[in-house]
């Protein structure tokens, strides 16, 4: 706050000056007392200055009984899964009533490293939405792929002192922490260095492990499955967050573990969410009203997704509705049965009405992180998959998860031993390209349960190195699709016997578009129905998630990097040939 | 927490190295949860590695299932008002479970400034106890009276930025900032600049004045004497602290306005505690003691003692018992009935056992702060109440408080106009003689409700400016008395009939000695038993502690200030005569 704010604020509680607005007839959400209660807020400089203070206000509005309560904290997301860039981000999650985000721009990290980080942090720079971003502390994630680059300790010291950056992002690398990596304590050491921030991943670890991991200064986690694991991280000192995406959701299975004696210790957050997802539930908030209509206390579940996380990351300006914090907040008709603001404010402006942004974000240019291609001597020979015997390991999918299963079967192969498609079983052929280095790099294996029929799938969105990875059951359409991803600098393609059915364009780093939420939405639904009736894909599956984890080597069992198919559980590489 | 310390926990946890203490079958009171669970806790280069680790340990104690709580941080304390130098305060709170205090060093500041601060600083490094301190941020309290030192924003910026300095002290001058004196407005700044905190004293403050005061950036108030106000004071967003010292109790009062909802944002203080009431009560064990002992829950209690202090203040490395935490507990049988430490450890090293320190703080040398009297001319002549009408003004003490009323009589005078005590009233003269800058001020009045019935009393602790106070009946003890603490460098003594009856000598500073607490208390005991029998003092009142805050003009109604009589009421100076 500065000195001109704090004295205009102290004029207007004094009544010696005009508040810029005052909201009257208000139940304020009191999320330090878990209470209610009935007042005027007055407005000055954007943030909160008083109560029934009497003044006057330039501007006047009547909330005629509505309930106000702070804007929300997505205590933790990846703005890159949205699809969208920041500006476009805000423009989604704003109207839903998520004013701050602490987001973790590992994705584009993984890609273009610096730039991206760099790219993060101005494109959300002058938005409505609060971004607070977490220096990546993973990039890349396994030395077992090659990603667009290499994040070191020294790399995060030149942004982690922003005030924006709140520290450093989830520390995927347990076995790095308790094995005491000399570069991931480095970039512990950082915490202290900086009085700064280091978030958690760490799903099912539990006991001395889980304590050699919080020893370490490690004190958020958004991995949690269990009540039983919720509340032995809560036990130790962990803030937990419940996470509600579009693919992991654990709101509901870990509602059981909360109540009112650990909330002060519980988050919510995204981690990933869609914009179909946003458009159609909501963002933060859905988790928030999934909690409150299974049985979580509306205020209380407020509070978690408020002073909570304002007190996890100390962005002490934020968090409750009280004197001196900005003055983002919600405006609602009911809590009881979920959180859909009428109106969002942010820094006491009116931002969106009705679920419907008033007050668009502007779109920033994305230039340095347009494209990022490098594909080496890419071509149609670089998907040959050819194997010395017809016993080979398949990547089974499971369906609703990223978790794949070992597979294993019997191939028809050409005499030189190249695989033939076999049209009565459901094995296709992945292939991951390097994409960042140049090093042409290509690997190829099979794999079962995508149910696709006949054609390509193929994207840049590959995690956590977001190499290309495509799917089919020929090499011509893999090829195409291929060179459709190099031609236009990264998306999502989809081909059928040489003709292109679909294009999802992510021309930022191959991640994300600078296309608005209902756009990429109605996009991404006509891809997902051309990709299950055209191409039929399995309808058990989402075509372009599940492919898109494929590559993900911290992940049981079978995945397949640029460098090969590897075995997560033995943490080696093995051979497509049993 | 260093490098080697934080692999070291890790390899503990992993089992990979030895603990250098295990405590086996404890019953961990569990702050995040609210709960308690049975466990082992594996400690390492002072702090808490692990739980249940399996692995060993260089030494065993066996808790045979006692409760181990985190040791206790006291949230706001004045040290001077113990009479104890920071090790010997140190000694006599450990043992009764303070293992941590936030202390306003602003006693010692109004006499010594600056190196006052540093004497604080220095002087409670290598002790057991941790002390942070606060910037003091209203010295002297008010313009009405001349302290040893006026410290400005300059001053606390050389300060603030040592880690551990925590903010400024207790902002007890309310009318500066919501009436946005520029160099109240120059100190709460420092806030943002070096991201510290601002305490609060806002007593009886509400409504939108309250609103301007917080909205300042204040966010603290120990001050608190209702539970309606302690109420409003959390709903907007202060943390409130219950206050159980030996002058001011606040814990019963506000009790009822306690509840599991807004508990997360209270804490306890003592803020003025002395060796007798810590060695027959408690420390700050004492105030949480009497909140179970009136039905808060005992977790609940211990949580505001603990958790709830180091979140007020970002004391992260504290406040629980969880992995990668300072090694700072206590061994209790019982916590049902009040908080009695049988043993205390610090960073790992058993401190206290049985409520008696085993380990004891090796002094300081006071040298720089030692003694500071600068008193000029002083005479018999200076006691002079000289009046031109037998209608005066009298200060009226009010037994069990600090607000004095104003009252006013005819008094026997000689033909100059000259005071002449009268046997058959209890008034008696008061006067304060400047003892910092050799101004040679000294002022007189008349006081009622004293008790004594014949010599004098005198102390160099007379807050906040601590200038030298005396009453009596005849100016020839108050003479002698006054001249007693010039030859010793301050304290506390009573003559009658020109002999000395007792003194006790505070050679820091006039306000505190290198004695132990046992010595405080029973000098003390000893003295106030010879002014309530010797000298006839009220036993309604606490001889010394009365006194000494005669001479605060921030507290109603009539004060003596070294330059006058002053009105607190109207702020302004008085004559003695009407």
């Amino acid at each position: 706050m500065d000195k001109k704010i704090r004295e205009d604020l102290i004029d207007v509680a004094m009544g010696r000056a005009d508040a810029d607005l005052v909201i009257r007839n208000v139940n304020v959400i009191d999320v330090y007392s878990q209470s209610i209660f009935n007042t005027d807020v007055y407005i000055k400089d954007g943030m909160i200055a008083s109560f029934k203070s009497g003044g006057k206000a330039l501007k006047e509005i009547d909330a005629e009984g509505m309930y106000m309560a702070p804007g929300l904290i997505d205590a933790h997301c990846h703005i890159e899964s949205s699809h969208l860039s920041p500006p476009e981000y805000s423009n989604a999650v704003v109207p839903m009533g998520t004013t701050t985000v602490i987001a973790d721009p590992h994705e584009i990290c993984n890609v273009t490293g610096l730039d991206g980080f760099e790219y993060m942090l101005r494109a959300s720079e002058n938005i409505p939405l609060s971004v607070f971003l977490m220096f990546p502390s993973c990039v890349p994630a396994t030395p077992f792929e090659h990603s667009g680059a290499t994040l070191l300790a020294e790399d995060a010291e030149k942004y982690i002192r922003d005030e924006r950056v709140l520290g450093l992002g989830e520390m995927m690398n347990y076995p790095g922490v308790v094995n005491k990596d000399k570069e991931v304590m480095a970039k512990l050491a950082l915490k202290e260095k900086w009085n700064k921030h280091i978030d958690g991943h760490a799903p099912s670890v539990s006991g001395s492990g889980l304590d050699g991991y919080i020893s370490s200064g490690i004190n958020t986690d958004h991995e949690c499955e269990t009540p039983e694991e919720l509340r032995e991280k809560v036990s130790k000192g962990m803030y937990v967050m419940l996470r509600e995406g579009t693919a992991c959701k654990n709101v509901l299975p870990l509602l059981p573990g909360v109540d009112e004696k650990n909330a002060r210790r519980i988050l919510f957050c995204t981690d990933d969410r869609q914009p179909g997802s946003i458009r159609d539930e909501g963002a933060l908030n859905y988790g928030v009203t999934l909690a409150i209509r299974n049985g979580l206390d509306p205020i209380l579940a407020i509070t978690m997704a408020t002073l909570n996380a304002s007190e996890c990351y100390h962005l002490e300006d934020r968090g409750a509705i009280s004197p001196g914090k900005r003055a983002d907040f919600l405006l609602l008709k009911d809590i009881k049965n979920g959180i859909y603001p009428e109106k969002v404010f942010i820094k006491g402006e009116l931002v969106a009405e009705g679920q419907k942004i008033s007050t668009r974000a502007k779109g920033y240019d994305s230039g340095k992180v347009t494209g990022r291609m490098n594909v080496k001597d890419f071509s149609r020979q670089k998907l040959s998959y050819k194997v010395p015997s017809d016993h080979v390991r398949i990547i089974g999918i499971t369906p609703g998860g990223v978790v794949t299963s070992k597979k294993e079967g019997y191939i028809k192969r050409e005499k030189d031993g190249e695989w033939v498609h076999d049209k009565e079983k459901d094995v296709l052929k992945l292939a991951v390209i390097e994409r960042h280095h140049g090093t042409g790099n290509a690997s190829t294996a099979l794999i079962e349960g995508y149910g696709m029929k006949h054609g390509a799938v193929a994207t840049t969105i590959a995690h956590d190195s977001h190499n290309i990875i495509v799917i089919g059951d020929n090499d011509d359409d893999m090829m195409f699709a291929v060179e459709k991803l190099i031609d236009i600098g990264g998306g999502i393609t989809m081909f059928k016997d040489g003709k292109e059915l679909m294009t999802h364009t992510l021309e930022i780093a191959g991640l994300m578009t600078n296309d608005t939420a209902d756009e990429v939405a109605k996009t991404l639904e006509k891809m997902h129905e051309i990709a299950y009736s055209e191409l039929g894909v399995s309808r058990a599956i989402d075509p372009f998630m599940t492919l898109s984890f494929m590559a993900l080597p911290v992940i049981p069992s079978y995945k397949l990097t640029d460098v090969g198919l590897f075995d997560v559980d033995t943490f080696s590489f093995v051979e497509n040939a049993l």
